[in-house]
């Protein structure tokens, strides 16, 4: 049996390089050979704060799986053998993953509402994933893509169908004004989709320098440094450069300042989008909320309509994800030169893809 | 000068019986014979804690009013006298009058939003309303009513439409599941239009008694009275009730727990509408809002269109708005037996109207 190298999580802080049998194509799926791979902060966060999705104890219900699993969920590749049953793929086929995995049966699946399955799972967290030479997925998992799209583009479909999502919550209308908390990969999706659905001025606001170099570079207006200045101030710089507040803002951050910011940064009947990871309860102005008519809509991970549009945008030339790449490393440093290197110096970074051979 | 009956606000606590000179009509007005007026909350609030939106210091923008002030803005009424310029109205018309007054001319009103306007006044709060023998109106305020709607039923538009825009922005669809928290005039509403507009099951959450059984009346499948229970309790008798969660939910009282069982009771992907009138800050789980990918939206007064399509429901017969009136008496009465009434006994009443002659 040929072996091959693959990143596992064993535990909190316990991501080893190892060789593990490569895997055997089972009927119903598809194998993949992975030419490149991203770190999500959700990786990140299960290498740093986990297990929060892993499966430890119980396997998840539709996998069967629990740790060590092979990590990364967002990658692409080419299709090197076909399981039995399976049709409408052949080998040499050039692939992006959509690593949800949904039961098709409960009340959200029946729904098409996927994205909220009950059994939810995702390739690369549930099962094993992307950080390895080879893979196995679901026929509706891979998603053909066209030669114009590279590899390196099509691993990064991915995120950037989080901020299909998130545009499409928010119902942008062209014209909208747009204010974005957070230039993380998430906020510079969010602000690549939002570009290229007709925003009108569109501004950032966000800590780090190279992300608000980043920003300007991706087609923001304004980039707004937060560091040492009240949310009342950030807020009114905001509300002075949209007249009345903007249209349209987006949560990419998950603190109680930033959902704040985004709630007071938009002007009466402004809509604002929160996809920041909160871990404790939020207090915020309800009455403000009431007498400006105002929404607060929640937005999380993707449907596979959000990524055949994430895929569309690249494809079309509509969207350039490939500023977003900071790093490219070989699978076998992508824990040192990938991982480590996020925990180190995260602001320095956007995405740092492990780019196979 | 002839001279009329008014019910003047003064002040808190202070509202007084006059008798005023009649109003006489100017270009550009309307003068309405008033056939009957209902309390809203919002008026009592005015006079148990007012002055709120009664000014009475700075003028009004729009009207170069202070207190006093004849209260009163859910009226209807027959037209008496035209003024100057006004087309399309005949002596007789009977109209149902929408109080809302806009400028016409910020951001606002420009894109059609004229219940956001930065200069939004109402008349009955920010000029002379409809507890009076007569009122002068704008053109655009008096809409005509068929014969087959009473004025008792026409004053009734008005909190209709409240029901109406908040339908309208939780995107309700046929079949929706539909939770309302608090049954008093803004929930009956929402109920009635909610059913009108093909609702599935309808779950009302409200510790009177009176207005449990008002609402049961009224279309309600299911009267949940949260006295002495906690919140997670009546949360869970809801989502029981529902599968997973209400699709909607209406929260229509303005506490911190009452804004919880609106969020919580709906399912993942579900519509919270706020119309409640918050005093204080609101804490909430906003990872629940984002995992849960839920929406919480305001709602607040009512525009020119939601009062159109009040009126059309009650004309088509979809919606009988008159079980909501609980009592009737004079104008010379209403101080005692209307707001008086209501401040020791509000839980035992939906709707008093004073009728005229």
């Amino acid at each position: 049996m040929h072996e091959m190298l693959a990143v596992r999580w064993h535990g909190r802080r316990d991501l080893r390089l190892e060789d593990i049998p490569e895997p055997q194509v089972k009927p119903g799926f598809i194998k993949i050979k992975v030419k490149a791979c991203g770190i999500c902060g959700t990786d990140l966060n299960e290498y740093l704060n986990g297990p929060i999705f892993i499966p430890t104890e119980r396997p998840h219900p539709l996998t069967g799986r629990t740790a060590p699993v092979t990590i990364g969920h967002e990658f692409a590749g080419e299709v090197v053998e076909i399981g039995e049953g399976v049709k409408g793929f052949e080998v040499g086929d050039r692939v992006a993953i959509f690593p949800v995995i949904h039961c098709g049966e409960c009340y959200f699946c029946r729904r098409g509402m996927e994205n909220l399955c009950v059994n939810f799972g995702v390739t690369g967290l549930s099962e094993d994933g992307g950080f390895a030479e080879y893979a196995l997925v679901r026929p509706y998992q891979a998603y053909k893509i066209p030669e114009s799209v590279s590899f390196e583009e099509a691993a990064l479909v991915e995120p950037l169908s989080v901020g299909v999502r998130a545009v499409k919550k928010a119902g942008l209308l062209p014209g909208d004004s747009v204010v974005i908390i957070g230039a993380g990969p998430i906020g510079l999706s969010v602000l690549l989709v939002a570009r290229a659905s007709g925003a009108g001025k569109v501004i950032v606001v966000e800590p780090s320098r190279v992300r608000r170099k980043k920003a300007l570079e991706l087609g923001a207006d304004i980039a707004i440094d937060p560091s040492g200045r009240s949310t009342e101030e950030v807020v009114d710089e905001i509300v002075g450069e949209t007249e009345l507040g903007a249209d349209v803002s987006f949560e990419c951050v998950g603190l109680n300042e930033t959902f704040k910011t985004a709630v007071e940064s938009i002007r009466k009947g402004g809509r604002a989008v929160i996809l920041g990871v909160f871990k404790c309860l939020t207090s915020f102005n309800a009455k403000g909320l009431v007498v400006g008519e105002k929404s607060i809509v929640g937005s999380v991970s993707h449907s596979a309509d959000d990524f055949c549009r994430g895929i569309s945008l690249i494809a079309s030339g509509r969207v350039d994800v490939g500023p977003m790449i900071t790093s490219r490393v070989g699978l076998e440093e992508i824990i040192e030169r990938g991982f480590e290197e996020l925990a180190k110096n995260r602001e320095g970074h956007v995405k740092i893809l492990a780019v196979g051979k």
